[in-house]
């Protein structure tokens, strides 16, 4: 096989499989050729798709070697991103009575998806989550897409126990803003004791979900190492979370008024 | 830019983009060099690729001219992956009171539902479907993927109508095992009138969900173009839908046993 070929096959492979880690001894039966070659071949992918930032490439050699693709999106381009989002979600076709903004489109694209869910595990990366999670429904294919970006397993809070996912830990919460109170499930075997985990949810205003999905994660006694919402609204200043971030900050809805930003 | 490193940057920006279109100009200004290099690049990167079953790339020239990637597994594959899935499947320790398989984990394993909403979307892709559609819960992360590999929208059906989705369409349906009648929800505005569906789902019995989403379909006069499944329980064999395609059948779960297989 050509080097160009190789090079070709090489890195759809790893752009592929964001996160896994790859046995340099299959990689070396796809593209045939000796162990030097690959590890050439692989220099030069990881040289060409970082001076891009276009991802990381590393490599671990020896018998148990593997690769693994990093995806990334550039300082630059997130920004880009969440101005584009910002005026797709200030459209004021978008308002709906109560002063909610239609963002559900958007949140299923998976395009946005995607990119959010980049964002969002570049953000959480070198903390080393073990899992994500989100509550139904909103947030499921972008916490689906941070799951993929992160290599993580994806885990999804539902608002009932169901019969078809076994014995489940549930708690109680009380949404923030309405004062109403809800339930929050996940199947007990879903996740093991002490792991290290993100939430990722969609938007937040009070932050009354997400104060239960830490609560829940506390009967798992797991580490919650990270919160990240796309849109956060700037009143109530004060929410019943700390230690969050959010990529576009939702200032006012006023009339056919919308005004938001991003976060950082 | 060497000609190795053009063909990275490039294959890497298609495999990351399934089903987009790209422009040829902003390849040209990523990459740089001459539109006839940039051709001789896309013509190796379409080589190898299918050489190896890795995806399809398409182009088309002229002014407005673009160029698509659209992923693959190959039959071989495939028949690997599901017999995979099947042995996880079968593994006794996933059978839940009542007969139920607990198969949660590997429907939000961001790996298996990439596979699966892959081989789902290479089923649907012939009939250009426009949309992908599925009901809350347990299918969203791999109808979020068929939508990624197909490059179309996800909508999502809700239990309940909720504020921030707007105007609705609601049906009543009949779940078909436990006839115990439900509610289904869907915002006017995520789908237009006449629009080209596909419907996935994960797991069918009887058939009354799936046959849900089709009479909800028929209030926004969609075309429903297909209805894939995860798994279908091979009994009762006459279902609430006749045309739908599973990957696997679920023949008989019995005490500690577990009978599933591909079905094609």
């Amino acid at each position: 096989m050509k080097r160009s070929e190789r090079l070709i096959i090489l890195t759809s492979i790893l752009v592929d499989r964001p996160g896994e880690t790859l046995g340099l001894n299959d990689f070396s039966q796809v593209v045939g050729g000796a162990k030097s070659t690959l590890s050439e071949d692989l220099a030069i992918i990881k040289q060409a798709l970082s001076s891009r930032g276009l991802g990381r490439v590393e490599t671990v050699t020896g018998a148990g070697g593997g690769v693994t693709f990093t995806p990334a999106l550039d300082g630059e381009r997130v920004q880009e991103k969440l101005w584009e989002l910002c005026g797709e979600l200030s459209d004021p076709r978008r308002i709906l009575p109560g002063g909610f903004i239609y963002m559900t489109d958007l949140l299923y694209s998976p395009i946005w998806a995607w990119d959010i869910g980049r964002i969002f595990a570049d953000n959480f990366r070198a903390k080393k989550p073990e899992y994500v999670l989100t509550m139904e429904t909103k947030g499921i294919p972008l916490a689906t897409m941070t799951a993929r970006a992160l290599n993580c397993p994806l885990l999804i809070i539902r608002r009932a126990h169901r019969v078809t996912e076994g014995p489940a830990v549930s708690i109680n919460y009380i949404t923030g803003s309405s004062k109403t109170i809800g339930n929050m499930s996940l199947p007990r075997r879903a996740l093991p004791l002490g792991a290290r985990v993100v939430l990722v949810d969609d938007f937040m205003k009070a932050g009354g979900t997400a104060r239960g999905m830490m609560d829940l994660m506390q009967e798992f006694q797991a580490e919650v190492i990270g919160l990240g919402v796309v849109v956060a609204t700037a009143q109530p200043e004060k929410k019943l979370i700390d230690d969050y971030f959010s990529l576009l900050t939702l200032k006012k809805v006023e009339g056919k008024e919308v005004q938001i930003e991003p976060s950082y």
